[in-house]
């Protein structure tokens, strides 16, 4: 049974300055809720149906309170248009120190990405390509977002991400002699060159592009080339989808370089 | 001025079944209207503020109905959670016969995509790769879809689509010569093969993937291989986010063979 009070806390999450106040944010979607069930995440209370505590017995032992809910419940106290079987409040973790060292040979700068779906979906990406860092700028969609979460499908558990301005981190690649490469529509083509073993990438905002400020700390500008030379065709990718495609090239340089001549 | 009705046949245009009987489907996002404004086509009444009516004026001779609004009208109307300057209310196009040739050298089966969001993205990710025929089954998202063309950003102008079962699409490629590849997890590294020159590839529904019946007939199997062997990662990647890679990678093996090695 859920109280009308925890309903209205779930509600409440949606905002940011809601999660900080109670420190806690919310997990929704099957997939999401058990992958949080098994991370360093705290659940205090999870509220799911008896198929899904059924389901996932093995993982309950950790969580502060298990409420057995009704879908019907659950339908009611979700932000999703279409509810699952389960919906986990967490405590939002300590914000981490500034990484030591940069871990992976791929790490990405995200200049002021607004949209919620394109973060969860970017650190959805990472995830599959090993990058288990991300840099955001102050002013990126907040991680804790439940759209952020939900898009990453429960890929938020495995990549730390960090909100910084973006000298502390140019400055830490430069002196690990990591070269910083940005997404640019007047970059050189990424097939056409030889991307570098280890880079950080920034990618930039989904109307403006990466800022003049940051654009003048990148040392290599790279363009994902269109192929639509006859007529007038879609002037830009979206964020999500050009971050994959260079992860991609990237990961494939440097582990498939000669394959598929 | 916006009358009463109006705003709610646009309301209506949010469900298929409307769309169907009205035979109208709705335009939103200024970038997504001035690009419906010189397509094919027909836009039947344009609500717009002053400013934006200024900015396009060269493109409305072929409008049947101007109607001047203001930005709070637009608010009233807009099916979006951020408004924008401009709605077009377009005629449904006839329905195409099947193309008789397919013309593209990757060429797309969308094998029941539920997401509008997901369609809208492919189609933008078509229309950079210069992809313009799209085959989608029955039960995929409508294109007409207002969160699909939102999505599209200006592409579902130049991306041609058919609603079709998948046999006739094979059957083409068949006599064609044209191998079909479908995006599996357990299918070969796309990086470690030489894809064809032309090729007819299927992508799966978000939760399922490609149903049996067409598994069946699909060649040569293909996987983007993840790059995360330490630990658990991401199971899968979103269907947009595979396709804009095997995009990538098919456009550069045809076309940037030779480099970046």
């Amino acid at each position: 049974m859920v109280s009308k009070n925890t309903i209205k806390l779930i509600k409440s999450l949606a905002l940011k300055k809601n999660r900080i106040k109670q420190n806690l944010f919310l997990v929704e979607g099957d997939k999401n809720v058990s992958e949080v069930l098994v991370s360093q995440f705290n659940v205090e209370n999870l509220l799911a149906t008896g198929t899904f505590l059924e389901n996932n017995s093995s993982l309950l032992n950790k969580v502060k309170l298990v409420t057995e809910v009704t879908k019907l419940e659950i339908e009611e106290a979700s932000l999703l248009k279409n509810p699952q079987n389960s919906i986990a409040i967490c405590k939002l973790p300590k914000t981490e120190d500034f990484p030591e060292k940069i871990e992976s040979d791929l790490c990405i700068y995200l200049d002021d990405i607004q949209d919620p779906g394109n973060l969860g979906t970017i650190i959805r990406i990472c995830d599959w390509f090993g990058i288990n860092q991300l840099f955001c700028s102050p002013k990126t969609a907040d991680f804790f977002n439940p759209k952020v979460i939900q898009a990453s499908m429960g890929s938020f558990c495995r990549v730390e991400t960090w909100y910084t301005l973006f000298e502390p981190v140019a400055s830490h690649a430069r002196k690990s002699g990591i070269p910083i490469l940005g997404a640019f529509l007047d970059g050189k083509n990424i097939y056409e060159q030889k991307l570098p073993k280890q880079a950080l990438l920034v990618l930039g905002n989904e109307g403006n592009g990466i800022s003049s400020a940051i654009e003048n700390k990148v040392e290599q500008k790279i363009r994902i080339p269109e192929f639509n030379h006859n007529q007038a065709s879609a002037e830009s990718l979206n964020v999500s989808v050009a971050a994959a495609i260079i992860c991609s090239e990237f990961k494939r340089q440097n582990y498939f370089p000669d394959y598929s001549k």
